[in-house]
């Protein structure tokens, strides 16, 4: 390990020691302590906007040139963007406490009393690009929690980043609340991300957000455990019994209402027996929605100006209006479909058969499977959780959409009068 | 990576895409068919018993001269170990089926029902140490709750392990159960768990169970999820408000009745206020079931010829009739040394004062808490699991015993009427 790297790793220790004092003392703050830290930093970023701006100003100043105008987007704030942070902080603030809910209760024959109370994880450390606003949603979502955080955002972004961070360290302050339960890297060096990745036993968590190369990188470094998604390579399925009419507004809606979220849908499954009738209905309104296409020779048989789609472009996750198009031979061959490209993300089933339904959604190993529904529904907020941290498609822990109660664990309390065991 | 480690990488490639593939159909397998397996297996350990007794004397036989006498008493099969083990694949047949459940339940405002449904890992990997009977727990539980199994014992038991394997695929095979559900390691190369710690993608969760050396080895290498404890470090705290024969009956179980468990006590922090009445009670009880003591000055003042204790002392998990003795100044103080020394496993106060127990219960960051209840009461059985795979002490997806309903995960099913959104 070279010289910088040492001292990085040293700086994160320091971090992440400070965040678990501050953990313990946040995971038993009471509501109020925790509502009143987050209504004092909204406050506080709405009295702050000018530092806020110049901050992001001077942010945008020194990316000049290296910047994509997408990038640049991401990376702006407005004073409208701004009071949505503060918004946002109220929200969460109106957010039911995660925290000490009885997630189960149970007596045992002897008279032991078990109980499952959520608490907190711990230490959990988000590594995002450069949207400043993750700064403020990230931070809320863990300070409601109870968690301690240490933020990482993108290195074009630190200036807004550290900016947004004061206005958090106030609400903290004015709560009574430790200010190390909400820090920010205190190092541009990009090093300091490979120390959060390495530092297991330190921070408990990592929740990484942004596009794929980054969360990527994180999942295969990690020696801490993660929670994220690194595509949402998601389906939507139409079925033989398909109401005609539902289909095409959902497929309308899963591909184009927003194809840049990880709830889009990316591939259109069709069955053989109405892909005929149905195909080119579809097609023609995605066309006029300014979409394109990838299809298989079948679909390319019905539509014959469907562009071909290559093996590659059915593992494609394309964020874009663009969709992949296969026609299938029932329930089973969709499964196989998803099963070989899928990334277990979402996918959507529109039949009204019931039976059809049951069957694929019960073949699919999808954190989220849907019938009669657009894809774009898996989200925190869609799912009533208020605000997601982001999305999960691992197999532990949580899966789908990541709100407060799947940003805290559980432990027991046993409760007895006495007993010993036999 | 040499050629060994290559060809063992190869192998286990190979096992995993086997279990990846039977776990699609043991995920979606009816409970009868899961349960026919575990009663065939089990019929099938009685009627090949002699097979198993006999591939152990060669285990034995094979591992002459270099084992301990506790080492070789692990290792032993007997005709009634072997009958308890065929008793064990009945009882996890006959506990309810973790998987389907639904885990809740929700309408939105929209009229998407959104429903979290319990489903299996997928595949688990298994590593113990040379207890033959864990081939057949691990399997059954792994089996019952819908996952596919890969087990790699101690290389010291691997005839055991192959012969009660091919009892375990005999049961999956009357139910018409893929075999490749549950595997034996298919080599004695040490290189295989090695193989199976970085097979991220492959193995979705491993399960170590045995000595702190091989957990704390699984923890530190593996790039897959861990659900383990390292170790049991587990603390009685006698309040000044304890009932003291009540304190005398829980301490003299949560260290003696086995000392070599997880959920042992290994230390006792005694408030000040009840030392010198109490402490030489608490003393005298252990000393006559064979326990020694490591002690703070203070204890030591008040039962002098307690040995003197080191600060590692209270680092140690005994495993055995030692107990480290602490006097403390209240709740606060006890909670201090916890969270300086324990493992976050198990920790019990024993109090006639509910607001101290509240304080103690709330306080503590460990997976357990009990009031007036002995710490050996921590185990899947104790808790109603009917059974457990192993005893989790990290922050995420399961902590404190891991039984069938731990060992599995959740998916959502969102049902709609055409909902698109907004």
């Amino acid at each position: 390990m070279n010289a910088i790297a040492d001292e990085t790793t040293r700086q994160l220790e320091t971090a992440a020691r400070a965040a678990r004092a501050a953990a313990g003392a946040l995971a038993r703050a009471p509501r109020p302590a925790k509502d009143r830290a987050l209504a004092a930093a909204a406050a506080a970023l709405r009295a702050r906007a000018p530092e806020i701006l110049a901050a992001n100003e001077a942010d945008l100043a020194a990316a000049e040139g290296s910047l994509t105008p997408a990038f640049r987007d991401r990376l702006t704030l407005t004073p409208a963007r701004v009071e949505a942070m503060a918004k946002g902080l109220e929200e969460v603030a109106a957010l039911p406490d995660p925290v000490g809910r009885v997630l189960a209760e149970w007596t045992r024959p002897n008279g032991l009393l078990i109980r499952r109370v959520a608490q907190p994880i711990g230490v959990i450390g988000m590594i995002y690009e450069s949207r400043p606003n993750v700064t403020a949603d990230a931070a809320a979502l863990c300070l409601k929690s109870g968690n301690a955080v240490i933020l990482r955002g993108g290195s074009e972004s630190l200036r807004s980043a550290g900016a947004i961070h004061a206005c958090l360290a106030e609400g903290l302050r004015a709560a009574g609340l430790p200010e190390a339960a909400v820090q920010v890297a205190p190092t541009a060096d990009r090093a300091f991300v490979g120390a959060m990745l390495a530092a297991a036993g330190l921070i408990d968590l990592i929740v990484p957000r942004g596009g794929k190369g980054l969360v990527t990188r994180v999942m295969r470094e990690a020696r801490v455990p993660v929670l994220a998604h690194a595509e949402g390579l998601c389906h939507t399925y139409v079925h033989a019994a398909a109401d005609p009419g539902m289909a095409r507004r959902i497929l309308a809606n899963a591909k184009m209402r927003r194809p840049g979220i990880c709830g889009a849908t990316e591939t259109l499954l069709i069955d053989v027996a109405v892909a005929p009738a149905l195909l080119p209905l579809l097609v023609a309104d995605l066309r006029a929605l300014g979409c394109d296409f990838r299809a298989c020779p079948r679909a390319r048989a019905i539509v014959p100006d469907l562009k071909p789609a290559t093996e590659q472009d059915f593992a494609t996750e394309w964020l874009d209006a663009i969709l992949s198009v296969k026609v299938v031979d029932g329930v089973a061959d969709a499964l196989a479909h998803i099963r070989r490209f899928g990334s277990e993300h979402t996918e959507a089933i529109v039949t009204e058969d019931a039976a059809a339904a049951r069957e694929f959604l019960d073949g699919l190993d999808s954190a989220v499977g849907m019938w009669n529904a657009s894809t774009q529904f898996c989200d925190g907020g869609e799912f009533g959780f208020g605000a997601e941290i982001g999305i999960a498609t691992g197999r532990l822990h949580a899966r789908g959409p990541v709100g407060l109660e799947q940003l805290c664990t559980y432990r027991y309390q046993v409760i007895g009068t006495g007993q010993v065991r036999a």
